[in-house]
């Protein structure tokens, strides 16, 4: 393996204008008049500053007048991370969010993503969601397809092709007492899953993975979720599912898993909390929950979105944040309306402002903290506080 | 005066194809295939079924071939109506929102304001507020401007240059104790309040009226308060002020007014509770003081995004429907961050989830009610439960 030293890199693309990011100690950094360089790989190759310009061109060999100025009101920011989104659900994005979770699902998510065996239909979707996703600028995306492996290949392969980068889920669920038509066996479940992820690490695609997917307990056997945590672990891939969206779901997983202390326990039991596990939700989690989400290096996706329009619950992130727990934010389309992340930051900002409505004391999340949690937060896990 | 009857009314434009709008008994009609006829005045001369075309243009003599049939995805609605934003706050939309009420007008409000006696300034400003909201399809608004007579005249001018409907109020305070220089005598806000009413009448535009515009009560003397109640009721006019926006300000109005027996009381003393009169926010206000609105006919104007965003309180706006008091929409620019009445849609449905979250009794508000507080109950009072 060869590392070019940096006189060899080619140029592809130089900037000149604002830059905004992150940092972990700096929630929003703003870099005016910067220089960004873009080698033919698409990799940043240099930051400087717009008064070095000829000194980087000596460098890293560009021409000065190569180098795009930005205009005044224009700037350059790290993609966003939306690290919750059901592709499948897409169609049907903005309506039909007039009832609570569990009703939810089995009047209006089931029949649709049961219509996913069709390739065409997914395929026709799935573009879809993908080029709105990339317009609306997530760059990165942790996707539920169905339960059709092949339509989920399709997916990451629709996913390779428009260069978004993205953990592609094979949804798993072998428990579904409302619409009995739309699960799979155990066996079945595990071998699609394993078919699932060897043909899509076989695709060797450079930005798109698998994500080992149970739903979420209710629709999973004790047996299914430990296979998948066993799956994922001997594979090494990271785990998706939803935790602790609302109270009527957590009282059914008491009821399904009455020997777990918690629904978190229920997960980890099954090995599927790992630093490479993203749990939607999580609003009513417990600080011991949270204390084990920091322990195992779990993540949280913050969709605020979803948990007003399907008045599921408001998590505390803030909270979150202060247990050291990793948190990004996600648009949980089709439970949330919208399929962009500023939606989903705006969102968040409006949560934050309700609990301090409520509770004075609270510590209102700033702007720039939400910034930072729908970029940095989605790919490296936010513990700042 | 003449009626003229249907058949000599010129019609000017015809559509052929959906049409959406509220009516009290039903909050969202869906027309299909409805026929639309506008006259040359901009009035509407009927509305009939698609397959009466041929009859309705013998009976209003238009052409057949002249109607213009809108596509699959496109329809008809009734123009929204913004029942408070601040005019002169839209040079800052969408920033400064880090503190609550009182501190953020001190901080950006009044010192952003102060900067309207420049005429060229309020040009620019209010000429872009009107472009905008009339492209988010705002056609009618209550507009604040600033304490300038010239400029909230300038106000009414560009409205009715670019065809919006508005209430154009000239900002009323004689009392600013954090902000000196923006403020008037008591003899000052009066006479120029007369002046601008005068002048705005003598223009004689046909869809903007002035507004008697108390700012609100901790920045007006009781003096001006019962002058200016007393100024709209011997001129017939309507009256726009805030009421019961956030708790430190209750408190504030409690300590300037100790002889009342509420807020609302405050203003029912100067008779400023009138059937012309809406009042933004009202979310801490009591059943008793909500009684109240509804005996003397004034209407709320709810301004979800402010509240959200300055963490100021949430209205529920389920209870003051069952008191049966008048309310409409308002984005209340730029507490709120938003000059869109979708935003303030959506941003409405969201804290009637959150109450639904905070008390599963509370009877969530619908996307059909919540489009017909914007459209109708912003124009005639929203008395239907
Ligand atoms: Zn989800
Ligand atoms: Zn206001």
């Amino acid at each position: 393996m060869e590392t070019p030293d940096k006189s060899s890199t080619a140029i592809a693309f130089v900037y000149r204008g604002t830059l905004v990011h992150s940092t972990p100690k700096e929630a929003l950094q703003i870099l005016e008049d910067a220089l960004l360089g873009v080698d033919s790989e698409g990799k940043i190759a240099f930051i400087g500053e717009g008064n070095e310009s000829q000194k980087l061109s000596e460098v890293f060999r560009f021409s000065p007048s190569a180098v795009t100025q930005l205009d005044q009101h224009e700037f350059l920011m790290p993609g966003m991370i939306d690290t919750h989104i059901h592709a499948s659900q897409y169609s049907y994005a903005g309506t039909a969010l007039d009832m609570p979770l569990l009703q939810w699902l089995n009047n209006y998510t089931f029949p649709v993503e049961s219509q996913f065996k069709d390739l065409e239909f997914a395929n026709k979707v799935y573009t879809q969601v993908v080029k709105r996703t990339l317009r609306n600028g997530t760059t990165t995306a942790c996707y539920f397809a169905t339960i059709h492996t092949d339509a989920a290949l399709l997916l990451g392969q629709i996913t390779n092709d428009f260069g978004q980068r993205a953990l592609v889920g094979k949804v798993c669920m072998d428990r579904n007492d409302a619409v009995q038509h739309y699960r799979e066996t155990s066996q079945e479940s595990q071998d699609e899953t394993n078919r699932f992820i060897k043909e899509l690490l076989n695709k060797k695609y450079p930005l798109v993975k698998p994500v080992v997917t149970p739903r979420f307990a209710p629709s999973c056997t004790e047996a299914l979720l430990a296979q998948l945590g066993a799956t994922a672990k001997n594979n090494n891939l990271h785990i998706q599912s939803h935790i602790s969206e609302n109270l009527e779901e957590i009282k059914l997983v008491k009821e399904l898993f009455p020997k777990s202390e918690s629904y978190s326990d229920v997960y980890h039991k099954c090995n599927l909390l790992t630093d490479k596990t993203v749990m939607a939700h999580g609003c009513h989690l417990s600080d011991k929950e949270l204390a084990l989400f920091r322990e195992t290096g779990a993540a949280l996706s913050h969709c605020p979105n979803s948990n007003f329009s399907l008045c599921s619950g408001l998590l505390n992130v803030r909270n979150v944040l202060n247990h050291k727990v990793k948190l990004g934010l996600g648009t949980d389309v089709a439970g949330g309306y919208s399929s962009s992340m500023l939606d989903a930051v705006r969102r968040t900002l409006d949560a934050s402002k309700v609990l301090t409505i409520q509770d004075r004391e609270h510590k209102t999340l700033t702007f720039e903290e939400v910034f930072r949690l729908a970029t940095l937060g989605g790919s490296q896990g936010e513990t700042q506080t």
